[in-house]
């Protein structure tokens, strides 16, 4: 029977289209598996309920974590004239060309991790040389500064969130197992904070946090900006592209497009830090059914980060106390979750070893 | 200035040689280049701390982390018989060969770490077949019942920590850039517990856990038994050879002795979890200056590990609620501390790479 479709209902926009959930019996089948190997039941810990919901997703029975990719999305913020940085607006050019070098963290970890990285400006406020390893997406030369005006319309809003939603599915369509994003942008951690507090109505003194480095005073400064901006814009909270227009950041849209995309292509996705996880809740409050997809990968030093991670179904795999971005946390986890995935893959069963199970109770 | 030696001194035993002290301007030379990397200051966390301290052994101006190896210690306890642990004592001969067959949790695990595996046999209680991958140098098919007689004697104790500390020194001598040691024996946790118990003066019933995973009931009957075997033996605390070969087990003193061949070569050893805390525990007992070599890789879920780890001076890498042992927490921190490696050797400098430092305060 086919829906009555009412003159005011409009399509929903690409980046909100419909995610699968996970059959429960994937998960069991998985857990079962794993609970069959040659090693006491439960004996990985967290890593098995790692790897029993990335084996549901990608297969109880054909399981693969062996292509592996990470977007790192690059832009600039108005708001960093407001000296809510420990580094000058600049560094976010001079830190795409280091990727580009290969010099920078995220280079060497995906390396490490054999993942691919691919490095888009979606708007450094700054002239970047055309390089193979840089995809140009510019929506803006940065954000306005939040602090006196909306960060962006809401039309770039969306193209952000789009934008990243069509990377993810582009991949997907061209075979990946595992995606990731990262994110470079001074002053990030002002509008990510913002974001975070809007959504989950939270005090913003009681979220921010030291971002790259910064000093007690920056630190309430910080604060008093991103509390103004809240009550300058009063975002609504039941409205994410509202939130993300007033008080986000394009990278911060383009990541959440980049959690939808990957959740609707049916593909795990690592989550970073407190940016990530900023992008992340935008996308939550978009398509909710994302969150069996999501793989936070590691508990950051941003106390904005922790409300994310309660909502989440799975615990984070890592607590380093990082707090460096560009995807590294997630790269991190990735190289864990690989392991973890040949385990289930690769271990003998009690039956195929001829290992004898476990005892009544002695 | 000869030392006089007294008619009483005796000669140390080759496993308590010498350890020399890590020079602390190595450690503030790793530290330095750390600082100079373009990332925030501190802010791959703990990590940060492991990178420095692995440099500042391995070589602050040339470090390196390839050439891995993991010496597993499989053995059997005569107080299995006292139905202490959930799976039966043949377990452990059938594990052995599952090693072998490259089916158990430990060979994945160090495939994905690259690392080289070696099995050694220093007294599992059943004849194993011959096998290219099998060390045989069995001490005595399977310890004493500590719950009636001592585990072994102690010419038994010292050649269990000799019989390691030659495997690390020899390994050391042939060229490896970090070692770790993993374990095999059905029921070590409980002559592990009692190591511990006694080493560190603490209650028997605050340090027993669930082991591969036993009943309320079984962890009860444990303690008692523990607690028994103390009360009847009077191990020495202040006396390691004493305590491991009254409560011990051949791959525990293999363990110590293991941790104090790679301190006396210079060569970071990693740590599992908390049958290698017994052994650590004992070896820290004969040698404090091993400290500096140790990398503890996680904490288990095992309480007996905790008052082991209060002791080093390093913090663990991961917190995943394993109690697998084998080795295989010890090889998951091998992998990320390469990573972390990597990044101390091929991220770029502020310098090189033309990045702005941190503006003064704002």
């Amino acid at each position: 029977m086919p829906v009555s479709e009412s003159p005011s209902t409009q399509p929903l926009p690409a980046y909100r289209s419909a995610v699968s959930p996970i059959d429960p019996e994937r998960i069991q089948k998985s857990r079962d598996r794993l609970d069959n190997l040659t090693k006491p039941r439960g004996s990985l810990g967290r890593l098995e309920d790692w790897i029993s919901r990335y084996a549901s997703i990608s297969g109880p029975d054909s399981c693969t974590l062996q292509k592996k990719a990470l977007y790192l999305f690059a832009a600039d913020h108005g708001v960093a004239e407001e000296s809510v940085s420990a580094y000058p607006q600049e560094v976010t050019r001079q830190m795409v060309l280091n990727f580009m070098a290969g010099g920078a963290a995220i280079n060497t970890l995906a390396r490490h991790a054999q993942a691919d990285l691919v490095v888009v400006d979606v708007g450094v406020a700054a002239e970047l040389p055309e390089h193979p390893g840089l995809i140009s997406r510019k929506i803006a030369p940065g954000t306005g500064n939040l602090a006196r005006q909306p960060a962006m319309s809401r039309e770039q809003a969306e193209a952000a969130l789009q934008l990243g939603f069509d990377f993810a599915v582009e991949r997907s369509r061209q075979g990946v197992d595992i995606l990731a994003a990262g994110e470079m942008g001074i002053a990030n951690t002002t509008p990510a904070t913002a974001v975070l507090a809007v959504l989950f109505r939270e005090k913003v003194s009681n979220l921010v946090g030291n971002g790259t480095g910064i000093d007690v005073d920056t630190r309430a400064h910080k604060s008093r900006i991103i509390e103004q901006a809240i009550e300058l814009h009063q975002p609504d909270a039941s409205d994410p592209v509202d939130v993300l227009s007033k008080v986000g950041g394009f990278e911060i849209g383009a990541m959440a497009g980049f959690y939808l995309g990957a959740a609707h292509s049916g593909k795990p996705v690592l989550l970073d830090g407190m940016i990530s996880g900023a992008g992340a809740a935008l996308a939550l409050g978009l398509q909710p059914g994302i969150r069996d997809y999501l793989f936070p990968s590691h508990i950051s030093t941003e106390p904005a980060q922790r409300v994310l991670l309660n909502q989440l179904t799975l615990p984070p795999l890592l607590d380093l106390e990082m707090r460096l971005g560009e995807g590294t946390g997630a790269v991190l986890a990735m190289n864990l979750l690989e392991g973890g995935v040949r385990l289930y893959n690769e271990m003998a069963t009690f039956g195929d070893a001829g290992v004898s199970g476990k005892s009544n109770g002695a």
